[in-house]
């Protein structure tokens, strides 16, 4: 079953635009459990409201092999039929490029990850080669810090209008992604139209400040659909105490109801 | 000891330039070797002959734990008084960053890291708060579809050149570096121009087809020095035989004798 078959049917099953970030970090952990404890937890509390789950590898490598061991224990613990994104942000030469591609979809079996598009085609050519996987490229990010780069103009477009255009171009195999970040709504909408079909993995909702109701006008296709809206601390920590799971249910519910009167309105 | 300290301590004491890219691929070991005990004797037979080591995580993330063990048994292998740069190509949000970084400079101990510079300062920033290691950019990469995104020109500057001036301002702690393609030689020259003193790691010698001569010419700074050529290939492989240790070191000496001739000319 391909990426976008999974997703879809996860999105119609549990009604949902909601992806959990998985971004796990054991400072914030309540006493006495590990990582692996703590996500399972909320995978469980939260499988039936989610049209996927996205770990960012980042809290996992800071842990080490014990760290990287929880990532494993989470990506089997995940139900089969809930997509999981890997969001990896890996770029490198086409040969280098192979072996990160292997990494993320053979031996973490992620059903799509994230690629940085700054080296350009034949850096992302080995992980779209995966046509069953899908493959979110950046362009435009959710930090303050994303109009270093992203913004300054070349031939009459910004740079992020040359990537989405580039991914229209690359994605001959149907598996191309946006990642967009949930804080530039201007920026979400123009990338929209120029690629009208195109799934957008949207973080930045929460504690970075995204306002959901105008990600998911500015988002969504044709179908009233097409989003990933991503939010991770909002949920993984909504509670600090012994009752952190059902704070998390409760927090998904909430945002995933939201979500979903916004593509009412 | 910073990481500047440490490089300028290795290329005088080994009179070298040659960076060796530990990027161990499991299917061309001899037979019976597993990543480590490779990575060993290939560092045994060229630790007083290279100025760094650069294992590239892709390849032992390609193996899952066993290879992240070997990468931490070969980083734990190096000499203590030769710089390893971690050439991971990270790039995410600051939040995130800074789990890239503990991952990085922590749990790996990499006195440097190579750092994907499209999401910006804040991207940047977690890397270069450790004022002693080094963060090296990458500016120009060394694949053919380099020229995607970093050779667009804005407001009259290629993408690069604007990499490579933010780098310069964004060098408050004096530990920024760039990565430049050796297939790039032009680049080379305009980078080593816009940053005069910035030390400048130089993959695509080898199996890539940049040219020693020209690299050198193109790319030291006033001093003579100032760049780090890395070889991978062209030195793990130089034998597929029980002698791939001595045939390393032999491709590893000429290759430091040929960039030593080209300093002097």
């Amino acid at each position: 079953m391909t990426f976008q078959d999974k997703l879809r049917g996860a999105v119609d099953r549990n009604n949902s635009l909601l992806c959990v970030g998985l971004d796990t970090d054991p400072s914030r952990l309540p006493p006495g459990l590990g990582i692996f404890e703590f996500n399972r937890a909320i995978i469980d509390a939260t499988k039936d409201i989610v049209c996927a789950y996205k770990p960012n590898l980042a809290f996992y490598e800071a842990e080490g092999l014990d760290g990287l061991k929880a990532l494993e224990d989470t990506r089997a613990h995940i139900p089969d039929d809930i997509p999981v994104i890997g969001d990896a942000k890996r770029g490198d030469i086409g040969n280098t490029a192979t072996y990160y591609a292997r990494a993320l979809f053979r031996m973490l079996a992620f059903d799509a990850v994230t690629v940085n598009p700054w080296l350009g085609f034949d850096s992302v050519e080995p992980f779209i080669r995966y046509s069953d996987r899908g493959v979110f490229l950046l362009c435009r990010t959710s930090n303050r810090s994303a109009r270093d780069f992203q913004d300054l103009k070349a031939d009459g477009q910004l740079l992020y209008e040359h990537v989405a255009r580039k991914a229209l171009e690359w994605n001959t195999r149907g598996n191309i992604g946006l990642v967009v970040g949930a804080t530039y709504p201007d920026e979400l909408r123009r990338i929209r139209g120029l690629c009208p079909t195109m799934p957008l993995l949207i973080p930045g909702i929460g504690t970075q400040g995204g306002d959901v109701e105008v990600v998911v006008k500015n988002g969504v296709d044709g179908t009233g659909a097409g989003i990933l809206i991503n939010v991770s601390r909002a949920v993984l920590y909504a509670s600090a105490g012994s009752d952190f799971a059902e704070a998390a249910r409760a927090a998904a519910l909430r945002l995933r109801d939201c979500i979903n009167r916004s593509r009412r309105e």
